[in-house]
């Protein structure tokens, strides 16, 4: 078993082990005393692991409520967290209880909101189900739900006091879903880790994955920590997200999270060439990689589309758009745009590499 | 005009004076480069006073967009929650933006929870209409909406950049929501202040006004610093209001919450002699100022009734409440009680005085 430190306000730890999940009683008794644990997961992984984590929990002392939810983004809503409010206060949910959120980023992002906002903030441990809540949203304590407007609109910071990744549970993952969190593991190496990168550039053997979970949880945590409000360094992690939520919201969130972060890193990498920033192999090895892995590599809408959409990202503020951009394979830059130069660089990103 | 500073995570100041409110705009702009303001006030206050902060705030250099929503506590749900961060939305709010909650409690509570949560947080300033919001709810950073289970159940700990309270609006107040907020102030009194008290007991001039607000706004800040997120030393604010939650929700939440606050005080008043902790004058002392200000001082509700509401009280923790109990005016004392004892406690706290 890995444990990483996340070094937050309240600090916290991350577990990383083949066959935890039968262990989650013991793993959250260590973290608070055994009381009532509200456990929320959505139909497949309440169907999938639900008991299992149910009789941990109910082993190691504690009083366990369980709900569950349809699964998919479109249940990342205000009704199903006023459903999830309306289950902590069925189960009378005080502020020493604990809620137990597991699944994917879906419910990890849900689940952790409705618990930093009953009673004005509760306690609540991830358990990661996905690749990509393992190495990405479980960690670093943004929580929310997706508004009609757009996406994760609404929400709050709130660290869980404890993450519990089993990569054994990746195994009744389907394929595109695993790769969707490639996608950010690959940004990880991308960002600061070429090693990771390359490791990570021919696909991943089931036996590596401990120790890739670990590889990008200690990065991201480490960014995290610095920065846990994300108002400066922590945008870092946005590498590919500002063109990719514009590539999700021009799909009509059709294409997964991963695989429009994949095109966005693309776009993101031919930006940066174009500025002089970094060369035509930097684009090359990074589309090579995500091939390799199952991830697109282009999208197909046009560059006017992209720039609107890119528009309305949250994290604009005033006239002001931050791109990540690539100096090379392990290491970017912030780099503040103008609104104004959105359609050129989404030209520019759509532009054919030689 | 006096100034209060709340020594909170990010500090801020509590601006009370006459006439404030026509120099909203010359305030805002002292505490925030000019930007987008998004104003949101109920019909009520939109009518009285939107006009002027509106214009106030045009004439300091803001782009102003402006939401109304009905007025009262059926409005503090959900579903305007979710109305607020639609015209946050619209209104194209960025995190650099600040949104202006013009109200009373509902408004603050409900604009504060939307303020807090859209984008994980934007910046907020309270302008109070009510004399109970100036001295309690606009200030300590809780917020939060109601939820068919209860009150205030979902919410969030968000303050605002700053508060500004013009006694002068609080004339145009029906009389029993201006004695709604001398609750409160009495509270304050009867918490640690005696003087505050006897000022308070024979009933308040208009002229005094700006000093009580200030004093009152002054013991809250005071309290609230030390202990932000309500761990610790800030359950003393619940004096009344164990009891007091109770008889609003047996109310059907028809009775105003600063009436049932005095009641709930004359209850915990009750309980305190009856256990030997403070006299029978203290009793008479306290009732005598709520009758001096149109406030009552006994509702009509069996003790199983308020022993059964007390125990959803939010503040629950595993089996224990913690009672505020007067030890004399001016001085008051934390109390855990096993939920267990809460029937006796009603009891005690109906007992006719001798």
């Amino acid at each position: 078993m890995k444990t990483v430190a996340v070094h937050t306000g309240i600090p916290y730890e991350v577990s990383i082990g083949r066959g935890l999940l039968g262990r989650a009683g013991e793993w959250l008794a260590g973290l608070t005393a055994p009381r009532v644990a509200a456990m929320v997961a959505d139909d497949t992984v309440d169907a999938l692991y639900g008991d299992q984590v149910q009789q941990s929990l109910r082993g190691a002392g504690f009083r366990v409520s369980r709900m569950r939810f349809a699964h998919g983004e479109a249940s990342k809503t205000l009704e199903t967290y006023a459903a999830v409010l309306a289950f902590f206060s069925e189960s009378q949910i005080t502020r020493s209880d604990i809620v137990v959120a597991l699944g994917g980023g879906v419910t990890g992002d849900l689940v952790g909101f409705a618990a930093a906002t009953w009673l004005r903030g509760v306690r609540f441990a991830q358990i990661p189900t996905t690749l990509l809540a393992m190495v990405d949203s479980s960690v670093g304590g943004k929580t929310g739900v997706d508004l009609p407007a757009g996406k994760n609109l609404a929400g709050a910071f709130h660290q869980p006091v404890g993450v519990l990744c089993d990569p054994d549970v990746l195994s009744t993952l389907p394929g595109d879903v695993f790769a969707d969190g490639m996608a950010e593991a690959i940004k990880y190496g991308v960002l600061c880790d070429e090693a990771l990168f390359n490791r990570l550039a021919g696909g991943l053997r089931p036996e590596e994955l401990e120790t890739v979970i670990g590889r990008c949880v200690a990065i991201k945590a480490e960014i995290c920590a610095e920065d846990e409000r994300d108002t400066g360094r922590r945008q870092l992690l946005n590498l590919g997200h500002t063109l990719g939520h514009a590539i999700e919201r021009c799909s009509g969130y059709g294409m997964p999270h991963g695989h429009a972060v994949a095109v966005g890193m693309v776009y993101a990498a031919r930006i940066a060439a174009d500025l002089g920033l970094c060369d035509a192999g930097c684009i090359a090895r990074l589309k090579a990689a995500l091939r390799a892995n199952g991830l697109p590599t282009d999208a197909d809408y046009p560059a006017q589309a992209l720039a609107g959409a890119a528009l309305s990202d949250k994290k604009r503020s005033g006239g002001t758009l931050t791109f990540v951009l690539p100096r090379a394979i392990g290491r970017c830059e912030l780099r503040p745009v103008p609104v104004e130069r959105l359609p050129d660089l989404a030209a520019c990103a759509l532009r054919p590499d030689v």
